[in-house]
């Protein structure tokens, strides 16, 4: 499996894409178009939280209006939610303004929207910045795209994998943005991916939801999802291999497999651009009962202020990381688990303690950090990343509205 | 009903404390006794934590294996969790040392500890400790009873209030110590009461069981809790009320009341020094469909870091506030609900939005600020308390171990 980082949403044959600023923002980009030169199936996932903003309302609808989608217009800088009637017809204008520019079905554009809650959108802006955008996307806009499309991300997102599917070069790429919660109970995710394989839209809607439980789902973003949390896939069959139908399709696995790496790697890009972070923490859960406790585990750790402000101190503090799993609801015994920083063993079982505090030191002072839990109950594993908890991040959330 | 905050653990009749330095810490107090002078019936709850403190276990041992308790001895400085076989023992050891040196059953005293995980108890020092703080209780005790159970807490938490009970002069003291855990997922919370309420064992618990839900439970110390949380209460009849001993006797419901008013005090008390903490914020989810609907709501507000930080900015975020309602897994239509912060209205239904920043910001100023959250669905309601989210906190934290 090849691995380019570079050309990101448009790295897949037939998608072009631009980023500008239409007057959002004050003076960053905050306009994002991702189209399609032929229809394309598309898969997506959407935020679970009950206040959902209008982007996502008119997507679901999108996802059963039509089986292809041509476009992805996405803003920056409002998110368009809690907004009302009068943010529903905005999102479905969006819509509008680009189907007419493209002079295509509207229920072939999806739309997106990420910032500030409770305020409408400026359409007059939107609408000017429509009509600028349609005309300049293009294969090199992929830069300007993963730009246009984040709020408090300290750096663009992208990546993308060539994988042989069938003897056909298939390519899958993305941008993705944060705000990088350290506990992400609001953050708006935001991850757009496009492939040229020829995939049917309803394996592609299995792949997707499969990929997002191990990555996107992986940094806390399920259960705590902001109001705009998105993830769109689109695949339009350019790389020309016989269409996969099946997860026991030849080639399929390779198509999973590099969708999986796609995805993780934006999601891990999320985290490593945590707000205020300064480490990144890997968090597996091994040997447990079920992968499905595994991750209750390892989300409770990953969540914990105290487990990542231990570690932004660089303090081996393994009896919050304990309790993080003890209280996480899972069954298991205390006194036979035991915890690594790295490849440096910290508790033992039977509660050995007798750790090297320099070898833990030694860890803790890299930028990544791996915390292995060993519950030896199962064989069942799950890891989950995250990242410390800074002072930064105070000051980045206290006036982000003002 | 009588109000008085003076005299705490002792100003029940009848119960005698003690507070001193034995040298766990390296100069603040850290051994506290609570002694009744008569034999009194005891209620207690505790941790959920899978990995409970060598304490928890003993003293639920404790409440099976007699009826009364005389004596409650606490240090801190040390939580004597994770310490597996030896930190059993060594718990077993200071209710031995406690119960020799009173000359009373074993089984009638209670073992509490906080502090620092994974490491065994200086027994030498609570030996000598011991020896001599069961001499020295007094009625004059209970404020260096509530200095010495302390952590990171900057100030002794005690209240005592007066009831009547069929015409008897019931009082219901006590102190507690948080560390005062902003999402306090970690926060060892210890709580003591004691009453000369003359009251049956069973009442007892259930009035405690309810009581703790409507105060410690409602500072989210439950779901979360440390290894070591309890909160103990002794009732030695020295009021001479006749014993109650059902929720329909005469006097039950004073009685309650004042248990109610001591546990939501000593709560509140945790908040105001919380870690870190520059506001003190009571969150009323109200007009929801259950009282069940109502708590999750506003357990999920509460334990927002984005809600907190916003506060501690003094930023009138209320799109925060209503994702953490959209995403704690209750049902409810966002464009019904309305947010105020005080008396003034931030959001109305419909997403009328058109808010006074200055008077939002003349309520947020305060160091007290009650977030109102209507969600216009039923007739029940829940109060949460919390505080916000500060720098404090991480500097607090973020070294704690070493």
């Amino acid at each position: 499996m090849a691995d380019y980082s570079v050309n990101g949403i448009t790295a897949a044959k037939g998608f072009l894409a631009a980023g500008i600023h239409c007057g959002i923002k004050r003076e960053k980009r905050d306009l994002a178009l991702v189209v399609s030169e032929f229809p394309a199936v598309c898969a997506g996932v959407f935020t679970r939280n009950k206040v959902a903003a209008a982007c996502v309302d008119v997507d679901k609808f999108q996802m059963t209006a039509s089986p292809y989608v041509r476009a992805i217009v996405v803003n920056s800088g409002n998110a368009n939610a809690c907004t009302g009637a009068q943010g529903l017809a905005d999102a479905w204008e969006m819509v509008d303004a680009v189907a007419g520019a493209m002079n295509i079905d509207r229920n072939e554009v999806f739309v997106s929207s990420t910032g500030v809650i409770g305020r409408t959108l400026p359409m007059e802006k939107l609408r000017a910045g429509i009509a600028a955008i349609v005309p300049i996307v293009s294969s090199e806009g992929h830069e300007a795209a993963a730009d246009a499309i984040l709020t408090t991300d300290t750096f663009s997102k992208e990546y993308a994998v060539q994988v042989m599917v069938q003897g056909a070069e298939v390519w899958i790429g993305g941008m993705s943005k944060g705000s990088g919660m350290i506990a992400p109970n609001m953050a708006t995710m935001l991850a757009f991916i496009t492939t040229d394989a020829a995939i049917s839209s309803s394996l592609l809607q299995t792949a997707v939801k499969r990929a997002t439980d191990l990555s996107f789902n992986r940094i806390t973003v399920d259960g705590d999802t902001s109001t705009n949390d998105m993830a769109i896939v689109m695949a339009n069959g350019a790389a020309h291999n016989s269409e996969l139908t099946s997860i026991d399709d030849p080639g399929y696995r390779e198509f999973f497999d590099g969708l999986v790496e796609v995805f993780v790697k934006l999601s891990k890009l999320i985290v490593l651009d945590g707000e205020g972070a300064t480490k990144f923490i890997e968090v597996c859960v091994k040997n447990a009962a079920t992968e499905a406790a595994a991750e209750i585990a390892a989300r409770s750790i990953a969540n914990s202020n105290l487990v990542k402000t231990a570690i932004h101190g660089e303090d081996a503090n393994w009896g919050r990381i304990l309790a993080a799993a003890g209280y996480s609801g899972i069954d298991f015994d205390p006194a036979r688990t035991e915890i690594f920083f790295g490849d440096v063993p910290i508790l033992r079982q039977n509660y050995g303690i007798d750790f090297s505090e320099e070898a833990a030191l030694g860890v803790l002072k890299k930028k990544e950090i791996t915390i292995t839990v060993d519950l030896h109950q199962g064989d069942q594993s799950a890891v989950f990343w995250t990242c410390d908890l800074s002072k930064e991040y105070i000051t980045i959330n206290a006036n982000y509205r003002t």
